[in-house]
């Protein structure tokens, strides 16, 4: 998506360590007419998917997901993260470790919200290394439902998260793909699309 | 708000200890259609108010500010919680206490996003005992920037913050004020508004 790869082009900073901060437009403030029109990409994208729901995980998918909702008419449930939780019965719990956070989480959603009858498209803002995606699928296949598709606003190409899931026979949409990124000119290369 | 108080009504669950459950549309599972009719309202409220920046911290009142925002045609900032952080001075850092995880975060805004031209709409989904909403208040003053009111989903009246952020001149909309609720009989007595 052309929009988005300019906008990381202008506003994204390339740091040691894989690090892209993009906090300036996605995920700490949010530049909410991008998020639109990123809404409107997806929905173009899972345009032939029955989606009835919306999944993504806390705290910086809940925006971009939010908005996306607008252009299926769905609604949205957002995973949350506990160190741990009592496995109490109503809950469907898995586990995901943070890149940023160098933990591991519970990650949790209330049986009421996940049914098999739902068909889920997930939404988050990055791909990395897909533990926090894997973990959604994981919750989404506890319930019965079924995985229509991911929508990524930025994929790290250079790791393996998202062959991984597409190894999976699961569709995954990224609007912007990091083929490399160099923190030292601050040069970032996307995939064509 | 009829129609949010009707919501209530409808799907909301009074538990002991003053907790309201209202995660199948609000802080769980986001009813988008609905979120859009509060952001319009939270517009007819703050109309007159020179709003250029929505503010709330994550994880529950990211949707509702996210969607509010398109009818401001404003960015959103998001405050987050951190354990602890370095004070590296490059972010506005408060204390707040969290009511249901009885606990104190740390509340961080990077000091890229809230500066002394700014004017804030504070937006959350409930305001109990007011904690939240002060450590905003705050950050937004660390940065000299203006509190220019306050909107709030779910407010629960026979609690103090709402009382005490308006004691401090702030404008405080609340979408429904809980008068007082009963644990026993489920039954939800809302202000007049």
């Amino acid at each position: 998506m052309k929009l988005l790869e300019d906008r990381i082009r202008k506003d994204g900073t390339v740091k040691e360590g894989n690090i892209l901060k993009v906090d300036s437009f996605l995920n700490h403030q949010m530049d909410i007419e991008l998020f639109n029109a990123m809404g409107e990409e997806f929905k173009r994208l899972f345009a032939d998917r029955p989606i009835n729901k919306i999944l993504t995980i806390e705290a910086s998918g809940i925006g971009i997901a939010a908005i996306t909702a607008q252009h299926f008419n769905v609604p949205v449930v957002f995973a949350k993260k506990a160190q741990s939780v009592n496995l109490d019965g109503t809950m469907y719990v898995t586990k995901v470790e943070s890149f940023t956070h160098k933990r591991t989480y519970d990650v949790i959603v209330s049986t009421k919200f996940l049914s098999s009858d739902d068909h889920v498209l997930i939404i988050d803002d990055f791909l990395a290394n897909g533990c926090a995606v894997d973990g959604l699928i994981d919750l989404i296949r506890s319930a019965g439902a079924t995985v229509e598709g991911v929508g990524i606003v930025i994929e790290k190409g250079f790791q393996t998260g998202g062959q991984l899931i597409r190894d999976k026979g699961i569709r995954v949409e990224s609007l912007a793909i990091i083929e490399s990124m160099d923190a030292k000119t601050g040069e970032i290369v996307f995939r064509e699309q």
